[in-house]
């Protein structure tokens, strides 16, 4: 692996997300807790408007806004869009002091735990992962396969991943995610420290990941509006096998809607408060083992 | 007590409060649930601009805008002044068809489980309370002493109360919380129309009202900024004793801050997302014992 010199910790990407935001505001007060011998150490409190409003965002999602077309469209001025612009100049990724790393902090109203969310399968990415889940089998990993250009902030760099935490609601801290969180945080930045070093962590030589494979909406009328609630036998199951034939969904009036998919799946967001306006219900993922190089 | 003829059942007072704005929904669907033979039943979402945005309000907390003075103020022209003044019109509160008894749904982030909250000690508020809480000991009933004109909704009738029910993140529908309150609607109808007929259903001679004492604010830098969070082991405990030197807050750098006041209280909305902005990290009640007439 290649010398890592800048190493960006981002949060409040939402701005009602206040684990990734406060941990920002703490970084920054006692910024020796994340300063490494051989690397810079950059935070970042992504979107400050949303977060002293307390919204996830204030004209549009900011973690949609970083695909490098709309990063070069100067037609582009919505809050956000703009905000995206001054975080790709932030971060150093037209210049020389080009960030290395990029560990952007969120949360969820599911069940997610420790979630690491990784857009690419790039080595560097893959141990990291593989370390984590070795010294913490809490710790998932979910995996995205890119079949068009990344829209968010992660995707800045090629080692670059979205750590997720839940449940949490929206904007609320919670004492015990929030140290999770941090401890984390502090376990990355030494495992990139002792890269450096050229001490290699040992890990497994497997990793589980769960490969999304689509996401499934409410139940909806014609005029869009939700007709169903996820069901409450799967409610905070992020993880676990979901099976043909198992409830789904509760219709208002207590009808329950089976999945009908063809094999198990592992759903995760569920009930995610931040994706009712996008349409996902859950998203599903799949099994897979990957062989860590 | 007068006869009941008319009573409103009113949801998404706060637009991120799901579950009473999708009971309105359903209830507007199926209207026979909530009919009763002696009284008219009517439903009302409360803020439908705020519930469309998923958000708790639009420019103010419309559950803040119910002073009498306020609502014969013709200046006051914000989005929730002037839905307030509307309500009050809608529930015919200036006119011969009066509503009896108003019913207003709330969720919270807090475990407050399901909650009635009283602004008043009138006997037909004490009696259902006493009711709903013999038929169902994990019903909890609080009572606010009016020290000023109350601004809330419920207010508007003087046989008139919230039902608080969580945990539940803002934007979520929790399907379980949702048939819980749906259940508790029905009891309520139930109950009421029993009284027309003059079936005064058995109930305890005691009831056990957690009175408001008080609110803790979060500690606070100098910038208003919070510098601590509810401390993991008073998360979730709503109800329960808060006794002298307990642990109430967490810093950011982990330092336990204990309770310093004189006596036991039992807090109750403890890390509520809305309140934060309010300044209100959680409310202390005492418990007394009241005799139900």
């Amino acid at each position: 692996m290649n010398q890592i010199n800048r190493v960006a910790i981002v949060g409040g990407t939402h701005g009602n997300e206040f684990i990734g935001a406060y941990l920002i505001k703490k970084f920054d007060q006692f910024p020796h807790v994340i300063q490494r011998p051989s690397f810079e150490t950059l935070t970042l409190l992504a979107n400050p408007k949303a977060f002293k409003e307390g919204r996830r965002y204030i004209d549009k999602d900011l973690n949609r806004c970083f695909k490098s077309q709309n990063l070069q469209d100067p037609m582009l001025s919505s809050y956000e869009e703009t905000r995206a612009k001054a975080i790709y100049q932030l971060l150093g990724l037209q210049g020389k002091s080009q960030i290395d790393v990029i560990v952007d902090l969120h949360t969820t109203t599911a069940n997610m735990g420790l979630s690491i969310m990784l857009g690419n399968q790039c080595p560097s990415n893959l141990r990291l992962a593989a370390y984590l889940n070795s010294i913490n089998p809490l710790v998932k990993v979910c995996w995205t396969e890119p079949h068009q250009e990344s829209t968010l902030l992660r995707s800045l760099c090629e080692f670059g991943f979205v750590i997720e935490v839940g449940p949490v609601p929206q904007g609320v801290l919670n004492a015990e995610l929030f140290q999770k969180t941090e401890e984390l945080v502090y376990t990355i930045l030494d495992y990139l420290e002792g890269c450096n070093q050229g001490i290699i962590p040992q890990t497994h030589d497997t990793l589980t990941l769960y490969q999304y494979v689509g996401v499934i909406d409410y139940p909806r009328n014609e005029h869009g509006e939700i007709q169903a609630m996820i069901h409450q036998d799967l409610q905070y199951r992020d993880y676990e096998p979901l099976n043909p034939g198992d409830p789904i969904f509760l219709t208002f009036d207590g009808k329950a809607i089976a999945y009908e998919g063809k094999s198990t799946v592992y759903p995760v967001f569920i009930n995610e408060a931040a994706y009712y306006e996008k349409g996902i219900a859950m998203c599903l993922t799949e099994k897979q083992q990957v062989a860590i190089s």
